[in-house]
C-alpha cells in the first residue's frame, strides 16, 4: 500500500456510521445481558437499498448468523445490520432458526426484507441464543433509530472498554463522499481473511463487485494485520454498506476514483483497527511491529504479525524490558522468508528512539532510555531487513495480569 | 502410534542419564548466573564413541552452538553434551567463536576431540556468551563427574521450577537396555520438528541411521506436541546418545528390536514433555488435549496442538471455567480437516469427568462438578470426531499471572 499518515490524514472525524448522510443507528438493552446498563442489540438502517459486501473468519466453526449473512449477500444488496452483544449464537441449540427469527423480527418492524438484513452475534459460545428478549425488544429498537452513533458501537462492545467509531470526508468528481464505520474488539482477536466485527457505511456510489474488492484489500492490510491473542473468533465480520446518495461517477473499475476510495475505507479501517489493538483484553499499550526491507508483501505482513503476537513480546511490551531477542525469535518462527543474519531492530515512542540490534546482533544501548520509551502507551518496534522493498505494519497490545483475570472466568 | 499407558510402564523409573550405564554427568556453578546458588553449565559424558542422533529448532534464527551441533554430528557420532543455562549465545557478538572456545576448552580437559561434543546454550538472547567463566569453570567440571544426574537437569533450567529426569529399561534380544534422559523448560516453549533442550543416553547398540529416525519419530509425537506460549525457540535441540554397551543384537533396520527400542524411547520423551508442560512457565495445571476419530494422524496432531496452545483456553483453564466454546473455536482456525457439526467435548480429572458439548451443541452439565475437576492439577480435554480413526495427544499449560510477571521482566 501506499505510505499516507492516517493519523493526519485530512479529512479524518470520530463521527462513525452516522457522519454518513442517509444513515441511522440505534443501540439498547434487550435483556441478553443482566447488567441493565450495558447496551447488546445495535441496529444501523440506510434510506434506500445498498451495495453491500463483507468478509467473514476464516474459522471452521462459523456462528450461525455468518451463515444466514452469506446467503443474504449473495445478490451484493443489503440495508441493515443488526447484530446483539452478550451471546454468540454459536455450536448453540437451534442457532440457525434463532438468527432468523431475530432477523424476520428486525424486517417486519422496519418493513424491509429480510434477506437486506446483515446480521451478526458476538459473546459466549454455546448457549441458547435469548432469542425472545430480542424480538421483544424490536419496536423499541427501531423506534430510538437516530443520526447518533455511539449507542450502537456501545451495544456491540463484549469486553472492550471504549466505543470505537471513525469517519472520513473526501472528494470524488466534484461531489463529498463520506465513509464511516464502528467495530469491537476485544479478545479471541487475530482475524484471518477476514476480521472481528466491524460495521461500515458510505454515500459512495460503487458496484457491488468493486466494493467487495476494496473491502477485501483493505481488511487485508487492516483487521488482518492486528492480534490479540492469537484466537480466531468464530464470528469475525466486517461488512460495509454504499447507499451511493453522494451522487459520484459510480464506480466500476479500478480506476484513480476506486483508489481514492480504496485510501479513505484504508484509513478507517487502520483507525478501528488499531483501537481494537489498543483495547484488547487487559491491555495497557499500542503495539505496532513496521518492518521495511522485506522480500515480499507477504513476508512483511506475516514478520510484523509474528513479532506483535508473540507472547514473550507481548509479556516484555508489560514489563516496559527491552529484551528484542523475543523479536528476532518470533520473525525467525514465522515462516516468513528473510536474512536472518541482517535484522536491525530498534523501538520508539513519544519519548523517543533506541537502536537495541544490528545486523542481528546486540549493541549497546542506554537502558534507562529504552526502560522510558517502553513505559509509553503506544510502542513501535521497527525492524529493518535487506532483503527487498516491501513494507508492512501489524498491531498488537501487551500481555497482562488483566488479560489472565479477564479470561480466567469470562462466562460468570 | 500404538496405544500404551506410559504413566504405568513396567520399566520406568526417574533416574534419567545416569540409570545408563558407562554415562557419567556433572553440573555446577561456573560464574554466568549472578546467583552462584544456580548451577549453570553441565556436562555428560559417555565411556566410549556412541551413535549419535540430534533434532533442532526450525526457527530460521539458530543460536550459534545449534549451528556447531550440527556440523560435529554429521558423522552421526559423539560422546559428551556440553550445555551452559543464563545465556542462550544466539546473535551475540562472536557467537560461534565463543561456541567453539567452551568446546575446546571441554575436549583439552576431557581428552576427546572436539567434534566429539554436543553443545547448546539456553537463556538470554543477544548478549555476549561470558565464556572465560565457562573456560576456567572447566577443570571443576570434569572433576565433579559422577553417577549422579539431578546436578546437570538443574545446571540446563532456566525458569523451570523442578528437574526433568526420566529412565526406562527392557529387554532386547535377551539384554537389558536401559535409555535415560533430563530436559528443560519452560518458556519460549513451541517446539516444531524439533524441542526445547532435551539429552537422552542409552546403552542400546544402535546404528546412527536408525537412532535418528527413531529420535524424529518419537519428538514428534512428544516434544513437538507442547506448548507453552506458542514461541519457537531460537536454541530447541533433543540430542542422544548410544553406547552399545548393552551387547543387544545391533539394531539396524526396522524390525521388532526397533520397535521396542522406539517404545521405550517414547516412553521418557512423552515422560519428559509432559513435565515441561507441568512445569510451564506460571504453570499451576499439565493440560492434556486427547482427540480420538479424526482424519488422519497430521489432523488429530494439529487439533490437540490447537486447543492447548490457546491463549483463551489457557486462561479458562487457569480459572477453572468450563467455557468450552473456546476449544471448539481453536479447533476451528487450527487449518485442520474435521467436520465442525459432530464434535464432543468431555472434561475429566482425578475427581470425575463431564460432557459439555455433544455433536457441536452445548449439553446442560452440572456446573459444580465441571469447576471440581477444572479445579485438579492435571486436566484432560477429551475431543471426539467422527472423520476416522487417527488420534493424537498435545500437552499443555494454564495461562497465569504469573507467566505474565515471569516475562513482563525476565531480564533483570
Amino acid at each position: 500500500m501506499e505510505n499516507f499518515h492516517i493519523e493526519t490524514w485530512s479529512g479524518l472525524s470520530s463521527g462513525g456510521i452516522t457522519a454518513v448522510p442517509g444513515f441511522k443507528v440505534a443501540g439498547i438493552h434487550c435483556g441478553i445481558r443482566k447488567n441493565k446498563d450495558k447496551r447488546d442489540l445495535a441496529l444501523v438502517l440506510a434510506d434506500k437499498l445498498c451495495s453491500a459486501a463483507a468478509v467473514y473468519t476464516t474459522n471452521k466453526v462459523k456462528g450461525a448468523p455468518i451463515m444466514l449473512t452469506i446467503e443474504h449477500l449473495k445478490n451484493g444488496k443489503a440495508r441493515a445490520f443488526l447484530c446483539n452483544s452478550g451471546n454468540a449464537n454459536t455450536a448453540a441449540p437451534g442457532g440457525l432458526a434463532a438468527a432468523v427469527e431475530m432477523v424476520n423480527a428486525a424486517a417486519k418492524e422496519l418493513n424491509i426484507k429480510p434477506s437486506e438484513i446483515i446480521v451478526n452475534s458476538t459473546g459466549v459460545i454455546g448457549f441458547p441464543l435469548p432469542v425472545d428478549a430480542i424480538v421483544a425488544g424490536m419496536p423499541k429498537l427501531v423506534k430510538s433509530l437516530s443520526r447518533d452513533n455511539i449507542p450502537a458501537a456501545e451495544a456491540i462492545m463484549t469486553t472492550d472498554t471504549f466505543a470505537k467509531s471513525w469517519a472520513a470526508q473526501f472528494e470524488l468528481g466534484g461531489k463529498t463522499v463520506t465513509i464511516g464505520g464502528i467495530a469491537k474488539g476485544s479478545g479471541m482477536i487475530n482475524p484471518n481473511m477476514a476480521t472481528m466485527i466491524s460495521f461500515l457505511a458510505t454515500d459512495c456510489s460503487i458496484s457491488p463487485e468493486m466494493l467487495q474488492k476494496a473491502l477485501k484489500s483493505s481488511a487485508a492490510i487492516s483487521y488482518n494485520q492486528v492480534s490479540v491473542d492469537g484466537d480466531t473468533s468464530t464470528n469475525d465480520m466486517c461488512a460495509i454498506l454504499a447507499s451511493g446518495t453522494a451522487k459520484n461517477p459510480k464506480i466500476e473499475s479500478e480506476d484513480e476514483d476506486y483508489e481514492k476510495f480504496l485510501t479513505a475505507l484504508n484509513v478507517i479501517n487502520l483507525k478501528l483497527a488499531k483501537d481494537i489493538a489498543r483495547d484488547g483484553e487487559g491491555a495497557t499499550k499500542l503495539l505496532i511491529c513496521r518492518v521495511n526491507g522485506a522480500a515480499s508483501a507477504e513476508d512483511a505482513a506475516r514478520l510484523s504479525k509474528a513479532v506483535i503476537s508473540s507472547s514473550l513480546v507481548k509479556s516484555a511490551m508489560f514489563g516496559a524490558d527491552a529484551n528484542w531477542g523475543r523479536e528476532l525469535c518470533a520473525m525467525g518462527y514465522s515462516g516468513a522468508n528473510f536474512d536472518p543474519s541482517r535484522v536491525d531492530i530498534s523501538f520508539s515512542s513519544l519519548v523517543g528512539d533506541v537502536q537495541v540490534c544490528k545486523q542481528s546482533t546486540g549493541v549497546n544501548f542506554d537502558e534507562t532510555l529504552a526502560k522510558n520509551i517502553l513505559s509509553e502507551k503506544e510502542i513501535t518496534i521497527d525492524v529493518g531487513l535487506s532483503d527487498g522493498k516491501y513494507n508492512a505494519e501489524a498491531y498488537g497490545c501487551d500481555l497482562t495480569y488483566d488479560y489472565v483475570r479477564i479470561n480466567g472466568d469470562y462466562r460468570t
